[in-house]
């Protein structure tokens, strides 16, 4: 899954940071030929880029853009291995979430964001049940998404085998759990805390997999909180814990 | 401000519903006319609602909706006013949210859902400066606007010394503040919490006639936590500190 970028000035940035990587770019047929439009085939071809004209179409989708006639399909963000993560050396304990199954962009943003205040180091998408992270994922992470690895795995129950191989421990937020989220504690370990979808929450072979399943106590019989507000309030408790504990 | 539902059946059930105030009905000049147009102008004649026919240039700000060439616009929510709300009788101590500036309807919405699920009294929006509630906000909220009272006030000033007059004690949620947020006590007291806007924060007076200041703090130096994730730290910590005194 690939972001876009549209418009001439963005798509010639895009072109020369290396940073970006443009797999694609399409223009509108038949639009005026520009001298922009000249400087971004020469920098296509400079770079082995395919480019396509195409009937007008094929941008209806992107009708709400400003576009100018040019969208260029880019990789927004760098994802770093796992494996590349777990050996990276630190001096202090890890701290990862995994989201299993998140699917709204808003929300994947949102709870980056939080993990990157938090210090958290890493966030585990499942690349078949998450939003990936595109344009809107990346507006409303508000730039965390560069300040905090981004790690994509094909199976998440792999993933934890391998976390727990490597000394973190798993603690999955459900709401039919036992123990409250603060009865826990998050100090002076590594931990992956896993939070599900909007819709069907953790898989059961995650669940199983846990150390701990903890839920987040609520004063109504109303028991709905957005996914990324659920995991800012785990978070910030384990923040709270280590905080506290480094005053001792 | 008005919201609006489109489509003919969602346009005949709402003018069928006691909850779910019409205002007026535009629809599509020239489209066919159907039975269930009839039924809708005969609704509206019934309860005296306004309708008109308006060429499709009017329309072309609703292309994204199935609107089938009828829009109707209603007041979704009923606020409640302030006055009324303080003379409710309550075993319990009141909790309000008081939002100073908060723009994003998904922030608004995500922040009153979240004071449902903690059990919050109230959410009270100055119509100046905040979203207000519109369908956006009521679909984030995941229905909680049906289940908090709404209270939209002129001034928030005015309404802060109104709170404080009824034994309220006001907390502003301040990234410059000294006292961490679960530094204090949120038991056994009447307390409205303030949150301030995505660009501007709390206003100064405002700020000024709050009884604490609190901030939440970081483990990194990226401090950029989204209002509503913010909101729902603290309100969970208020929550928490109920729940253990109650233990007690």
């Amino acid at each position: 899954m690939e972001d876009f970028i549209f418009g001439k000035n963005s798509v010639i940035e895009a072109l020369k940071s290396s940073e970006r990587k443009v797999s694609k770019i399409i223009f509108l047929k038949g639009m005026k030929d520009t001298s922009k439009i000249e400087t971004i085939i020469s920098l296509a071809k400079e770079n082995n880029i395919i480019y396509q004209f195409v009937p007008k179409e094929k941008f209806s989708k992107y009708s709400q853009y400003c576009h100018q006639g040019v969208i260029a399909y880019i990789s927004p963000v760098e994802y770093i291995d796992l494996d590349n993560f777990l050996k990276k050396n630190k001096n202090d304990y890890k701290r990862v979430v995994v989201l299993d199954g998140v699917e709204d962009p808003h929300n994947t943003g949102a709870i980056i964001r939080t993990a990157a205040c938090a210090g958290f180091d890493a966030i585990i998408l499942q690349s078949r049940r998450n939003s990936l992270i595109n344009s809107t994922v990346e507006k409303a992470s508000a730039g965390a998404v560069n300040l905090i690895d981004i790690i994509m795995v094909n199976s998440l129950s792999n993933t934890i085998d391998k976390l727990k191989d490597n000394d973190f421990w798993i603690i999955a937020s459900e709401v039919e759990a036992k123990d409250n989220y603060y009865d826990i504690n998050y100090c002076n370990m590594n931990f992956a805390l896993i939070m599900g979808g909007e819709h069907s929450g953790i898989s059961s072979t995650i669940l199983k997999k846990s150390d701990f399943k903890i839920k987040i106590p609520m004063l109504a019989k109303f028991n709905s909180l957005n996914v990324s507000n659920a995991a800012a309030i785990i978070i910030f408790e384990s923040v709270q814990q280590i905080l506290k504990n480094k005053n001792l």
